[in-house]
């Protein structure tokens, strides 16, 4: 069936023991006491992963996909003004998403590896004197380029011309990874799911809601009854869900939550961004590239590497796969052919990253490509040596 | 945490061993050739199970409810007549959806208990000479009244007046357990999940989708993406899926399709009928009525149970479960407090269902209810050991 | 593959989800710290459940029969006398297990269905005023005839006459289910194993060991290596084993002290009363006779019940496995054929018992045994139903 | 709790997935048909393991010291003579354990890091004419100095003076995991256990006796209850066992062994050799030794390497865990603050055996040792590269 390697595709990510017998629930029923009692603490303790006090959590069994639905349709109407970047492949499908739901899409087009244009957005917003603008798209994290933009900038750019547009921000593959903070950047509506940060299965879409968006909600007549988020949460609040609950997620959440807060939010974020570092120092030392255009730019949580003129990223992950059993994200859209990706978020340790860039130096060695073979492992090794204070163990 | 008894709510359903161990699965990349090659046949041993060999498959991340939106936008456009009976809470529901989204929605009020009126149908499509109406919705299994309703009788109505109207039918609670045969009755879209007859956790939304209600897509201008169909139709065509998919509830499919044939359907469906009989004998015998109005339209997977004048439901229900550790269904909507649901399908024996309808007696003679105790228990018990061929163990 | 109905076999027992998850452990070096620091505190709380204070916990990857090696090969020497009643099939293989040892076994036969002859062991014991008998061996509960003996009645025996021998106790089939008093009954090694009341999979033999036997280890001649208790000991002080350990037990035993322990050994006991006790009042419904001899014989454990005349016991639970899936203990040595039991111990609540019931009522039916349909079921449902003060949920 | 790194302990090995699903089976009535269908096939399917068709597999619910005991207690009598080597950990526990069980054990000396001296086995034999030696007890692979012995070699020592001893050999660590020919070798009894090369947990011990070692039964005095091989073998012939089973393992058993078959054994062999091969190459790299005296005495499951002059093993072990969460075999007996081990056996791929060389690396470096960071992953990734033709991704 398959062997135990770590994959290292930005989610869904290793999923740990842990976890995986948390989500080992055999049925209950979601009317009676055991359930009501688990899925309070959860959203509550949800909230603190988005940084927010204020912000309502709000789940469906769905993808981020779903989540970015729900985002739009509770809060929008046919015909409204939204304003979004395109940088990478996640920003361009939710512009897509808005356009088939009959939104007018004001798209700013940026090269993929740059990320959220705050300066752009601010001239948009102050050019907007009539507020057409309803809303800000973001992705925080873009997982296509290995980008993570800087939402206070995109804050800050809106207040400049004191705009009312609400501010919604994909962080699918950031939150509880990278650090966030919804009350402090003043977002609106954040989107993530469950498989990535949490490292959980796939299944289940994570919003938190500003009250703002939720006033929203009563002028918005795009259509939606199984995102609707007033009936998600009426049933919540007595501890219920307006269908059948994915109780499996529910309670594997509750654990996810539990092992985020015993290593601690900051430790978290402080080993993302070591195992990133580490695998930036090995593609230093690959002479290669990453997408992201500058280092304010690194994602801690996925990094995409540009392969070297005349070589096939899709040759390398394919070989990867086929030889050693590994699997490394393809480059996607824009970057197809051109640049492959190591996701290195979630239950990972300075061990399993260097398992998977000796795995990725072999096969690029096999596909004769112009590195030193054992350079860019020894370069991680190297960063992840100087400075340990805590153990690793703590991560998982 | 929990005991080991089984749960007799009408859904979700007892996870059998070997669903749970199914399900358990690690991260896998699902670009890779792994998971490529599980869904194709996943998606067409499903086929069967619906009856059918024209249909399309497709599967979303969510529940049922999900499924009926996935069905409503794929197919209609805001403004679209519609014509539904409501007998029951989830008839109900799905007219709720189809209002918010918009549609024309011709409503037959029935009786709770009652199940589609294919006369009624009859004369309003006849009437319909325009063909304003573009799809008649059907609850195939009633789950709150244990109600089935007679789908080909529906067909034979719409067949009458050769009206074009699209047929779209929730089985949510019925596929897998009761026969299903969707080429059979002309239905054109037919909505269930995984949590019912198939055994597994709640998460995925199944369809099954005639030629007919394809061809509707490129004129339906309701807004989609996360349940849009052609996205998924031409992931699914090349393995994959338009976001990430719930891995586990593949795998879990791929699985739950192997019980069932190894099992043979038409074995379900007899275990399913000798479950619910033996039901229906306990509850004869303590001189109570089903919701169901008549026997042919008592349902093989849930049975709502009328307490007596004076009693209540939910009081039943709460014992039942603080007293006994056991779950049953309550009285939804109108039956709220005046009826008690026993579900009896997925992967139950005889030997389970006589648990739950001793425990369900013990309550009520705790709570003082006219009936003998032992009765229900022994009327099942004669019923099950009669006319024995084949051994229960083959059940799971 | 299974079913997922109860078994009742008196050991192994139906593992609780909570243990089956407790046991899924990921292979751990165990000559690390995380192992060393959990093993240490499960041997502290199984000695609650012996209700030991001064003895020692010993436990072995093996069966309770390689605890009874363990009991005899560690403290006597080839020749030595040891004074033993039989009085049922695991009574009877224990004596077997002391002769192959080369001991000198001094046998009081009994019929099976009694219990411990203390008034013989007494009479014995006052005879040997050499003080030849070096241990007297008892089995708490003999499983084959449902058949719980007097330990303190033993002691009193064994004081009577100031009688320095040892008292070895077989509790495999009691421990963690019947009260177990080892120091208060003045036993010198006690033997039980991790798959009845402890709920486990087989594979580790559970000791309780006085000063009084360790200190005979000095003397005892019997060879042994793998069952020795010093190196067992002297491992287990610096947190080890002087083998590979079954971690999965040890984990798994962990989480059962913590169920244990949880509901409260002493409500733990009035459970297994209670459950007994529902099945003694089917058996007296049914007309049929336990094999105990009389009520203060009678095991909370396991029920072994006399078929009627003319009937083989053999067939009914042949009967009751093929035609409903599921297993009854078979009846033993002497009672082959003529008694089936019934095992009513560790995660089980009224609910999976009256499954149990229900179901051999119609194995005796289908049979044509002279017994009343329902007869046992509702005289059991009658018993649970009164004086039930607390929730059965707590069970496991 | 844990991270997800694997451990480089030389057993228990590595869990894969797979097999930690087939372990989790609830309890079934192991007198029942399933359990009686499944134990012959696995029996039937190990003697491949071994390479043996005349030779009979004896199953005992213990670790492989429990084996040894069953083999010596099973053919031997007090006071007989056996003829061993010490050259390691494992091979002095046995010899403890004859002695402790009153053999005459006549022991040849040798250096640690040696293998099974052929020749000065050759010579006591020749001088034995009275036939006095009853067994020749060897240790195929000495987990605590990494060698592997020639059985074959033995085999001829003891044909060129026609001797009729019989041969013992230790297989724990060796087999399923490096080529075993127990007919071929003229293998008496072969002794491994569940936790090595089948991936499994720990607690059965698996052995293969030949005809002429069941012979030896008849007159073999030391006593046994719980190892004896008649009542073992009696018990398995008609599918069960002389007391509780190990169900859980022996379900593993069965899936280990599809597992083995599957890649088949050759492809088994060859990755064990190639991920050795790996280490070796590390370790030269390193400029380290090895404590194995020579190449053909290699280990293909575990490498014991001398740390440098000056160092402690036990520091540099201990630091790899905590610092970065991963086991690695301390050095045993004369090895102890010598050398470490590095196990490479059972559920391994490059990639991990790669993760292993890193973090030893790291810890090296952190201790100041004088090895180049990096020079024995890139050593090691260097031969793993060349002359692959197949996936790793077999391997589990």
């Amino acid at each position: 069936m398959s062997n135990q390697n770590p994959v290292f595709i930005p989610g869904p990510t290793n999923i740990p023991d842990r976890l995986r017998l948390a989500m080992q629930v055999q049925t209950q029923d979601h009317r009676a006491p055991d359930f009501v009692n688990t899925l309070a603490p959860v959203l509550e303790g949800t909230k603190k992963v988005f940084g927010s006090a204020s912000g309502q959590i709000i789940t469906f069994p769905a993808s981020g996909t779903g989540g970015w639905e729900a985002a739009v349709t509770n809060t929008l109407s046919p015909g409204d003004t939204v304003l979004v970047a395109r940088y990478g492949m996640f920003s361009h499908r939710w512009i897509d998403l808005c356009q088939r739901h009959g939104l007018d899409v004001r798209i700013i087009e940026c090269a993929w590896g740059s990320g959220a244009p705050a300066d752009q957005f601010a001239k948009a917003l102050a050019a907007d004197t009539a507020h057409q603008i309803r809303a800000v798209l973001v992705t925080h994290n873009e997982t296509a380029t290995g980008v993570r933009s800087d939402i206070s900038a995109v804050r800050k750019a809106m207040d400049a011309s004191d705009h009312p547009a609400m501010l919604f921000v994909d962080c699918v593959s950031s939150l509880a990874s990278m650090p966030f903070a919804f009350d402090d950047w003043g977002v609106d509506i954040a989107v993530s799911g469950s498989q990535k940060g949490f490292m959980l299965a796939t299944g289940m879409a994570i919003l938190c809601v500003s009250p703002k968006a939720l006033a929203a909600i009563e002028t918005a007549k795009l259509p939606r009854t199984f995102f609707d988020f007033k009936d998600m949460m009426n049933a919540n609040a007595s501890g219920g869900f307006p269908y059948t609950p994915p109780l499996q997620l529910i309670y594997g959440m509750r654990e996810s939550l539990n092992m985020l807060f015993e290593e601690g939010l900051d430790n978290v974020y402080a080993r993302h961004t070591r195992l990133a570092e580490g695998v930036r120092k090995a593609t230093a030392a690959w002479g290669l590239d990453l997408v992201a255009q500058s280092p304010e730019l690194y994602s801690d949580t996925v990094s995409a590497i540009y392969v070297p003129e005349g070589f096939d990223s899709n040759a390398l992950t394919d070989h990867a796969f086929n030889a050693y059993g590994v699997s490394f994200g393809v480059g996607l859209g824009e970057m197809n052919g051109k640049a492959f990706r190591i996701g290195h978020l979630g239950s990972l340790t300075d061990v399993m990253v260097l398992s998977g860039l000796a795995t990725i130096e072999m096969a690029m060695a096999d596909l004769n490509y112009p590195i030193d073979l054992g350079s860019g492992v020894s370069a991680a090794q190297e960063y992840f040596r100087s400075g340990r204070t805590t153990p690793m163990k703590t991560a998982a």
